[in-house]
């Protein structure tokens, strides 16, 4: 990259982004990321002169920059006035904002976050997250226990994978014939996402990856006492913890694992998703 | 299934997915299995008043119904007129033919094979396939082999997963982002399909399942002397054998693996895409 | 078992022990287990009235019996005289205990814990255990992290097949040309443990399972910076950790896993040796 | 090497051992290799002058060299009073010829295959080579069978694993508490070996690596008639061909499959060994 890179805020995984940049020869300077004690901090003024900006994950927080490492506190809509055309922004889960950025301020905002690769690469760190997360909170090992993955995507590939290889034996539920062919393929027990009900009583862990409240009253009671239901599931996950509390039941919610558990790997996946997108631009980097 | 279901030809697969029927209860009949003792066999105009008709894959052979397991021929445009239209007809590769016998006789034919959870389970045979091929054409054991798949889709995937599990060192080329990072995430060594040249001579084993003439004469130059390059892609495969032999390179063609090494396990693929194919039709199986 | 079996002391692993014990339908009671939760709980006097004794892991520390879970001091000294011939005693390390029982009071000590079946089933919430320390300890996944594991014993054997199977690259210290023969059969990289020196640069991780000093400041000074050295030997392990600190290396020391990780596990091993061991008796469980 | 090494007779395994060590810049020469096209052939008495004579696997066969890649036979008695004690004789499965040539002739021989690390290295070829069996043997996938392996020494360890990673279920029958530890530690279903009686039924495959009788006409009769039993156990097996002739059971001995299915990975085993006798003498490679 001939030109600048500036990190904006964020949290760690934008810390560990500024310093693999940095290990790769490119000029990158930070803002924002002080208590994450960030690489080459500059004044705001410097780092929104950078060719590149580089966003946080997700972008903003109630119309705010997302800031969790730094005391001062940056309005989005005082941000953007500031920018310029030829300025290259990058992300994460950038949605609306990015069409509106262009509409009304001809700004150019990319998603690093909204690729499949990506997404790919972060449910590394989500499937190992969760394995770690079934550790700590459990009395028993992975190895011997009955698991339940619940969805086939990228995490439960990933996750049903590994909770294979420390030796539970795994069952995965699906809705298509399609997944469930590949369940088999892979040696799990199939089960449909639909017929889960009288099913679950004799799981020890059960993930949830499916962003749909499969969980309601019915099922958690029909859980195991001692049955711990992880939710990875995006907000509002798959069970609401209240009720699982009334049921007397263990319910951990999970989302955004790879930056609590992970940050440098998730960072990585974000570096190798800005290239790609410099790639498919032709710019050289 | 409350009516007879006639297997009308076909090859081993056919043989055994009769004998699965009938292990369910289902009231069976064949006819043209002769050589593979295909049970409950019945004349030819028996076989054709069953409900249910299930012909073989692919269906037709230069024009006559592919029989390979008995010495009668049946032309197939001979056939069809002798076909009811409340019949229900089921064929593996049916591609052109289930829209002209609809247009031409209003005969329903459907496809066994064309559905993504057959295709999943046959990737199966065709991995264990390619293993035990490639055991048998080599005086050394994979663990320990450098291995190139190329491609990943359903068969590159659990076949990088079999060659991995036996100890080999495995590599796997493919095109877009999101294959690389799959790939990354389950441990392999990532090339771009694209850029091969200039790779190749490392690897003991080359596992193609691309269907594209990766393979010219420049590539296979390039492999090792000793590799063995095992195309299992569908013809014309990725390399010209003509061209390999010239080039002094062992190039092994296997198209067609699940019913040469397994077809009792591709019959049980079979059976089940039928089964779902009835089901989704609503018809009691 | 006719006869009912105190346990005495101990901590979790003792408590869920009495619970499975239990729910094997066995009169089991318990002392001094009150801040775990001991089922079943009565007085000292009467506990000892039970044919089955069975103490905790290790039986004493400092003269004392090894009560982590209450307030009560109990001299060891103080309890032999007040046991009979005709009870069963077990422990866990009994080491010089159970000659010295047997000849000053007559009475039979037998070891639940130094048993191979109970070592081997250690073995897997120790490996286990290492894995969520590491991924507790780092800020990447393991997938993608270089291992380096020292020893080829029972831990050595799981840890480093776990470490594989979540997506590390790994490297296996053993002395013998047998364990490097092992090493190269399951596919891992062998190093011999007599030529680490200068090999150590690279890893992410290392785990030590040699109770032996094998990392010294120089050993120590060659990690990167960054590495973590995770020390599963049994006191006084293969690291100083004062000297780690001088060479500004990250040491963990993580001996006793089992009973911190997955008490209900190693308790589960603990049961299956006590029911080896009344076997091999000849008395009835 | 300094000296020359010549290796007389032995089947394909010496031949690609005799190219291996050319590989490593060692002076070798071969006699008795012709069908192999062993490299360096010369004629027997400049052979026989070599420093290091590198004999058979095993050595004689009814009195006479093994000899099965050439037309010339040589008595071993008439070789052995040509030799020196100054020469280092190598040979497989040596048995009681090596006294018996020290004290008769003074002449040392040393066994390259009754090497633990050769047993193991020799014991993944046997593992491939036993997958590769059952997979030609079978018209179903390994994946999605049941498996019973009889027996947990090296081969069973690795054949396990293997067999599990392809996707069948394996159980796993063994004698000791610590083997069936380590069987439950690998997630295998443990079966005691003195108890199988009643119990093998349920298997499509099963493979004895057991050297004694355990499978008689009872326990044949008991296997599903569609079962495999793969022999791997040295000769007399673990079931008598002619019994399991008569009880109408499938039984294949398959003793020797490292020199069969893999000659060149079982060579690279006996140079490992060949290298590390000629290091623990203090001789330089």
């Amino acid at each position: 990259m001939k030109q600048t890179a500036a990190v904006l805020g964020g949290d760690m995984r934008q810390v560990y982004l500024a310093r693999l940049l940095l290990e790769d020869g490119i000029d990158a300077v930070t803002w924002g990321l002080e208590r994450g004690d960030g690489p080459n901090p500059v004044p705001l003024h410097q780092a929104l002169e950078a060719g590149l900006l580089i966003l946080p994950l997700p972008v903003c927080r109630a119309g705010s920059l997302n800031l969790p490492l730094t005391d001062t506190a940056l309005s989005a809509e005082q941000l953007w006035p500031r920018l310029r055309y030829d300025q290259l922004l990058l992300g994460g889960m950038t949605g609306e904002l990015a069409p509106r950025l262009m509409a009304d301020f001809g700004l150019t905002l990319l998603d690093y976050y909204d690729r499949e690769e990506t997404q790919v690469a972060n449910a590394v760190p989500t499937a190992e997250g969760a394995i770690q997360l079934a550790m700590e909170a459990t009395e028993e090992t992975i190895h011997g226990s009955r698991c339940l993955v619940v969805g086939y995507g990228r995490i439960g590939k990933l996750l049903a994978e590994r909770l294979q290889a420390l030796g539970a034996s795994v069952a995965v539920a699906a809705r298509s014939y399609r997944d469930l062919a590949w369940i088999a393929a892979k040696g799990y027990e199939g089960l449909a996402t639909a017929g889960l009900a009288g099913k679950l009583g004799r799981f020890d862990l059960i993930f949830n990856t499916v962003p749909a409240p499969l969980f309601d009253a019915e099922r958690l009671e029909e859980m195991a006492k001692d049955c711990l239901l992880l939710d990875l599931a995006s907000a509002p996950g798959g069970a609401d913890p209240a009720v699982a509390k009334r049921a007397g039941r263990r319910v951990l919610c999970a989302p955004g694992l790879p930056g609590r558990v992970a940050p440098r790997s998730a960072a990585k996946a974000i570096r190798d998703s800005i290239y790609h997108i410099l790639e498919e631009r032709g710019e050289p980097i």
